[in-house]
């Protein structure tokens, strides 16, 4: 087991009620990871939580303090059960509270006749946080030391990670090559360890798959270095063609 | 707050890179969480770690002191990175190797010359468990006390929820009653906090969509009780009805 980069990974911490009982199904942890990577972070934990701002509060408490960057979504809306900025306040020991800066961008986007009360809660924040902007509905993110706070419905989500880019520096790139094969993991199982054990910078995924009646594998390469993929890649091929693998689906 | 109903609650544990990175979408959350609410389980927390023992092993034995139920997903496979098994043995101080009546039924299954070391690594696991039948591939899951370990593709793990049943003994069903409405959540912040102020008993969410061009809010009202739902629903219905709020997106 390689040890985890501490210098450039992440974890997620998804707030909400919702996401918990199943009633909405969570697309930004697969948004955000994808995201991250290209920029050379790896997200290494992900915790899906409550409105509940003792498990927020320690959650954010515990993991920010193992992983470089903390990227939260959901919560910080302008309705009761949206406790994550009061709970990343608490987390930090920050006053929490009318964030001028804040609102100030919200007055001007709503207009001060209709600026009420619950889109002024949405300028309630830890007061010393800066802020992530929003282009796609007003009301910002915002950042406290290492915490990344964002929304949790996806659409406004990916339209603030462009503002974010310069914030996050990352380290190499993962890179990766994926084959797909028509066949079964135990097929594959014994060569592919073996492939492993001699390639230890590298690491190789097998994840089974079923779709439209066909069953396969995806056998997925992962390193910084293109180079060491490379030769992996061509083990693994040659492998697969003195078994009389189908190699077919790949491009 | 109200606190957490520590005899009825589950954790779900998501083993696999394949999630983290982004790769692939989980949907298993998702399924379980609503299995188990119709069986009157809570799903409390969720934590998605990498494929790596360590991580397994801490997470597994923190949360199974802390919740009634947890249930693994991934990692139960044939292939190399497939370490789920031999951590949960670790986690318990179990012996991990050759479980008996798995490998019988694997042998069975695929037929004593198909029964390759791929297809014989799927018997190994803490050699006391109890198996989890599988009826869609053969290899069967398992259970160590509280721990329900399953496979990470999401078919076969639905398939094997159904011989589980008798094995999880809920509390009472959480119900809820959902209302749709035309416009944003700033509207509604004020009445529908003093709404949850008011009706303790009931968890109100409230829950943007943006959907196809439309924009609106799911209010969900969650109770074991009905009566208190419907209590609440009625509030509720009054004051958007005061507020001239379109309700037209309701059955």
């Amino acid at each position: 087991m390689k040890k985890a980069n501490k210098k450039t990974n992440a974890a997620i911490i998804i707030v909400g009620n919702e996401i918990l009982s199943g009633r909405t199904q969570d697309i930004n942890v697969v948004h955000l990871s994808k995201w991250l990577n290209q920029l050379g972070v790896r997200v290494e934990e992900v915790r899906i939580v409550p409105d509940n701002e003792i498990a927020i509060v320690h959650t954010v408490n515990f993991l920010r303090k193992r992983f470089k960057y903390i990227f939260t979504t959901g919560g910080i809306g302008p309705t009761h059960d949206d406790i994550t900025s009061k709970s990343i306040a608490k987390a930090f020991k920050l006053k929490y509270g009318k964030h001028k800066e804040a609102y100030k961008l919200l007055e001007k986007y709503y207009g001060s006749k209709n600026f009420n009360r619950g889109r002024q809660k949405m300028a309630k924040m830890p007061t010393k946080a800066s802020l992530i902007l929003n282009p796609s509905s007003g009301a910002p993110g915002f950042v406290v030391d290492n915490v990344f706070c964002l929304p949790g419905v996806p659409s406004i989500l990916k339209s603030m990670l462009g503002g974010l880019k310069n914030k996050i520096k990352g380290g190499k790139i993962i890179l990766s090559k994926t084959i797909k094969i028509n066949t079964v993991e135990s097929e594959i199982a014994k060569p592919l360890e073996k492939t492993q054990r001699k390639f230890k910078e590298v690491d190789i995924g097998s994840y089974p798959f079923f779709r439209l009646g066909k069953i396969g594998v995806s056998i997925v390469i992962r390193s910084s270095d293109k180079k060491k993929i490379d030769v992996c890649y061509k083990e693994i091929v040659n492998f697969l063609k003195k078994k009389k693998i189908n190699m077919k689906g790949n491009k």
